[in-house]
């Protein structure tokens, strides 16, 4: 596989239906200092290739509701100083193959993918020539790849899309599928400490360990450079688990339906400047941070 | 520390307000043949020294609705085929010290603490005649104590009695203070799959990784003999984290409310009859089970 010369920010969402839905949210985006993700939506400009005069589009595809979601990262953006911000709503795979769109993302520096389901967008998205040129910029441009929430849990190779937290442990609750494929051996959850999703990374996790299963808590990301190297952002929790060192499991001895056992998974929990090489496996552990860092 | 006599188990809890007050229970309790813990009761009965004909007190004291949750118990325990079973309710210290309440307990063969809040258990029982006494027989006779949610989180030396899951991993924010102190070196969370909050449990751990943190999922519970080899009852999962490998952490580098970071937490995930033992923290895995074993 090719080192990919682009970046990929993976963030674990913060409400239901996206991002900036908040409850108490003041239409003067000002008066939202401690708004969802302002930290990491800045971090998002600085690793943009023109930095506030990158071409932002913001895909929609994952949300029901894409207008709303959308004209929210939108406004945001551009409170932070990103003018040149559209929305990209595809909800037809024949869109996809669209000239139009295809320009649209071949003009960009930067997508952001919001949240809403993530089987929206593998189903309109995966295999179209919109996928493929998405991979193409990736591995060949300085192009910046984020995603919230689904944007998220859609980027790696095997995608969960469904899986109740509660019966998280029970052979074949977890549903998994393929992925838009921009990263591999690695498997991504979202909402995780807040939604108590351990359970359903476990389980995917010890059906392969080779893929280090990732836990974005809310307001918390992690910036992926080549693929390898994952820097942690927002003021939540990054929480790995590394199957490697499994010693025993009954996974393929009880039916569907039954707890599963599982000896000896390792598991890290990080936080903001943290870094995770996912080559080596090694963790350089930031020293005393606190949460008013600007990240 | 000598080798208790007694048997303890140890129970996730199902519903907030203790056990059987699901909303579907229908009063005539034949009819709920999947009802909580109808399998775990019955390993209580069978674990206690003379079966069915044993003494059984159901100790309310941690709910705030001690008649609705201790009625329940004893329909339970009646219906199972135990009939000699009473509430047992002390809501003040003074009760606890009190002759009337330790005769009984002096003359129970088994002890069932129900859920509720476990800070009244330490609050009212702590350092009373009652707790000594507990101790006593829990050390010298054939005695079991049995407790679920908040009657298990009681039982160890330290115990945890607040701290939110979504926010577990921030320095301070979970709660703990001395237990009943019937186990050591184990710290106790309950509820646990269900209701997200491995985070409380990976703060316990990791500020002193002597301690093993268990977390008993719904339905689900440890018979722990000798103190040390702990069996896994109920239909769901026990979670182990075992912090001695514990490779860096910042705990005592943040400050309060700051994440935490975790290197090289050990974790285990149990289901029904696999086998822990505490003292040389080894497993024995269960092989081939079903959800329809008898257990």
């Amino acid at each position: 596989m090719n080192i990919p010369k682009g970046t990929l920010i993976i963030i674990g969402g913060a409400v239901d239906k996206g991002s900036f839905t908040e409850q108490n949210f003041d239409p003067d985006v000002e008066k939202n200092l401690n708004f969802f993700e302002k930290g990491i939506l800045n971090r998002i400009i600085r690793e943009s290739c023109k930095k506030q005069d990158s071409r932002i589009e913001v895909i929609t595809t994952a949300s029901k509701i894409p207008k709303k979601v959308g004209s929210e990262y939108v406004r945001a953006f551009n409170y932070l100083g990103a003018k040149n911000v559209d929305m990209l709503n595809i909800d037809k795979r024949e869109q996809a193959n669209d000239d139009e769109y295809l320009e649209r993302l071949a003009n960009a520096d930067t997508v952001m993918f919001t949240g809403g389901d993530q089987l929206r967008l593998t189903t309109f998205l995966g295999g179209t020539k919109f996928h493929d040129l998405l991979l193409q910029k990736y591995y060949h441009e300085n192009f910046v790849i984020a995603g919230t929430s689904a944007g998220a849990a859609a980027a790696s190779d095997s995608m969960i899309y469904q899986g109740s937290s509660s019966e998280a442990l029970l052979k074949g609750e977890v549903k998994i599928t393929s992925g838009l494929g921009l990263i591999q051996d690695v498997i991504i959850d979202t909402h995780f400490v807040q939604r108590g999703r351990i359970g359903r990374l476990f389980q995917a996790v010890v059906s392969n360990p080779k893929v280090l299963g990732i836990g974005l808590g809310e307001d918390t990301g992690l910036v992926i450079k080549e693929n390898k190297s994952m820097e942690v952002v927002g003021s939540g929790l990054v929480i790995l688990v590394d199957g490697r060192f499994i010693k025993h499991t009954n996974i393929t001895q009880v039916p569907l339906g039954s707890p599963i056992s599982i000896e000896n998974l390792v598991v890290h929990v990080l936080s903001i400047h943290d870094v995770y090489h996912l080559d080596t496996h090694t963790i350089i552990m930031h020293e005393h941070v606190s949460v008013d860092d600007e990240y």
